[in-house]
């Protein structure tokens, strides 16, 4: 297979389809949708039988248990695929709403309405239920979706698809607007990332190389999710008891996740009340502490912190410490080596919550709340189809709305310009 | 003067006067504003002085009437430069602005703040109002900026820049929010086009060549305008009488604008009876006419239409012109030929005035108006930086919402993720 020509072609296909998505009704939508989620359910044993086959291929070719554990489709997975459809389907339909409309001095009105970005290209990894809620989630926003998932996934993610189209085909869409790329060459992606004239935004769910990889390569916008160095400050007007309860749950709820905290900043002016217990609770869960030397003067167990740590994403039970001045300090150490993902504060002081929030430059900054929080369906999104630390088009998670753009409307009654 | 070493420096004080501005209130944003302006009428003398230095030379070498037009400044121009800072003083201050902040089933509230893109670089061309125009605009975003003029404008743009400065100097801002590249080095372009830690976005203002190699060589996301196309189709239910005014005024009112109609759709049911009126005002006004097999059997004098003029940017007193059969037919050719700048439907029939504004994908869509109407003025956002014709960020003129993103807060009294 010539893998240029490949591309191309499903390119032009989805092209195609997304002219259609873009017109096509609620309706039809949200019954493609549910006839996905019925699909979906009603194959969960072929589902699990070629999920079977991408896991005994993996083992053999000896992946980490990180990635065993993503690549995994279980009955219960699937049946959270199925629902998190349903849940796309019951979300409002963004395209078309038309907002601001109001009449200008020269007696035009002008209005946005809402519209999709066409065809959106995304790359993930092992992750199989990606499939699923990257292709409810297009569609919704009508779009067309091609979607490059990881090869060790590709008889899950060929599986899903079928249901997928089955879906379309039901409520009478067309079945290209959702294609999973069939070659596992990586090429393909090369090409996924520079068809200008088929694609019109790639969203990539992956690790640093994928990213520095579209950075450089990449000729399409891109909306993308760097890293998470999420960080809580304990200022020394917090509440401790809620500042203990925070700093655990954004550390140790889970430690794989993006929205996890890798550094603690504590005002020097608490440090010495705060650190002890809250280190206790940590060490009795297992995370290794890395400390600044004034932390370690409190609690002596830590490991030296070094440079390095305070830009690293651990993903793992370990954690960064850091006393600091005061907020000013904190807010300095942020916006110098947090990755602009999700910051908190805690404190019980009006001024220094509502400066935190002006100040902090990251995609969701926080006041007396968890960084976990941090995710499309904890803000009232819905699913997301990633977390943007970028600035440019769609910040923090980003869900049907990040998918859609906004076009002017002009309606007048044989106005001209004069 | 090492190029890399001058950009890498103007970059780094880009980036620490960004986070100067992202702070600075509404006031001293204003109070810069206005100074600017009455610097810049105050030393009206000078600027005219250095345009005549720069015109002197452009003459010298040989540049075209167009680009004179351009480069050249007036006291009338230097009146509205004034005035265009003055304008954007008197709009609201979009950052900081908080929207949408409801509460969750969890107990935190959830919210979006308007916050500045950071540091904006802006690449243009002769005109040196830009200048002034592009300052304002980054200035009231709270964002800092890089400004790369060209080279044939220098000195104006250098004698306004010093008017910048002292505008923000007399409010207590970094003088450094605002940096005119001081070189004509080509390679500081590539410098600013691929600084990803200092830059956030590039708004070309240029032609197509300064375009594509943005394409091919940025390495940050950019606003741009590929270039206006625009069509005005009239239907066979439109009335005739708005549909001879607004063609008119599409194309004759200027020429040289984007947001001018370029191609002409007309129904076949009404070609016979508005074509032949229409035609004879636009050969009046010496405007020359190519059109489509079916547009020449009813008025001959016109040339006969290439396919190369479906997509040609006349900027001119050229207009093409082609009878279609139906909308459909006009949507088809508009989604195939269009840059999606701008279109209009002239018609009185409703289902087809709403099919229009929902399935031509363009940056502005109208009905019973002139496509002249595209611009940010007209739209009330005050002064433009551009107009985009792409659909991620920003669509359609780029005001000082377009110079922002919003980020997420997230109010807690304590809550934890369960």
């Amino acid at each position: 297979m010539d893998v240029k020509v490949y591309m191309q072609q499903v390119g032009r296909q989805a092209r195609a389809a997304s002219r259609e998505m873009a017109k096509s009704d609620t309706n039809a939508k949200n019954t493609a949708l549910t006839a996905m989620a019925h699909a979906i359910q009603r194959d969960a044993a072929k589902l699990l039988e070629a999920n079977a086959i991408d896991m005994a291929a993996a083992k053999t070719a000896g992946l980490d248990s990180a990635m065993l554990d993503r690549l995994s489709l279980t009955e219960k997975g699937i049946v959270s695929m199925a629902e998190g459809l349903l849940q796309i389907a019951a979300l409002p339909d963004p395209v078309g709403e038309i907002t601001d409309l109001n009449f200008r001095p020269s007696g035009i009105q002008v209005g946005r309405m809402r519209v999709p970005l066409g065809v959106v290209g995304i790359i993930y990894e092992a992750r199989p239920n990606v499939t699923a809620d990257a292709a409810g989630l297009c569609l919704k926003s009508g779009n067309a979706a091609i979607l490059r998932g990881g090869s060790e996934a590709m008889h899950s993610n060929q599986a899903i698809a079928a249901c997928v189209r089955e879906g379309l085909k039901a409520a009478g869409l067309p079945e290209n607007s959702v294609q999973v790329i069939e070659t596992t060459d990586r090429a393909a992606v090369g090409e996924l990332i520079t068809m200008r004239e088929f694609v019109d935004v790639i969203v990539p769910r992956g690790g640093k190389g994928l990213i520095e990889r579209l950075i450089n390569e990449a000729r399409i916008p891109v909306i993308k999710h760097l890293h998470g160095v999420c960080h809580v400050y304990i200022d020394d007007k917090a509440d401790q008891e809620k500042a203990i309860k925070i700093a655990d749950n954004a550390k140790t709820s889970r430690y794989g996740t993006c929205n996890t905290m890798e550094t603690l900043l504590v005002a020097e002016g608490v440090a010495q009340s705060v650190l002890p217990p809250l280190c206790k609770i940590y060490q009795d869960k297992g995370v290794e502490l890395r400390g600044c030397e004034a932390s370690r003067a409190i609690v002596p167990q830590m490991l030296a912190a070094t440079e390095e740590d305070w830009t690293t994403e651990y993903l793992a039970p370990i954690l960064s410490i850091r006393v600091v001045k005061d907020m000013d300090a904190a807010i300095d150490h942020i916006n110098t080596y947090s990755s602009q993902h999700t910051e908190s504060i805690v404190t019980e002081d009006y001024s220094r919550a509502r400066r935190f929030l002006r100040e902090v430059d990251s995609s969701s900054v926080m006041v007396n709340a968890s960084t976990r929080f941090a995710d499309g369906f904890e803000y009232g999104l819905g699913a997301e189809i990633g977390i943007s630390t970028d600035k440019i088009h769609a910040r923090g998670p980003v869900g049907l709305e990040g998918l859609t753009s906004q076009k002017y409307i002009v309606l007048g009654e044989g106005h001209v310009r004069g």
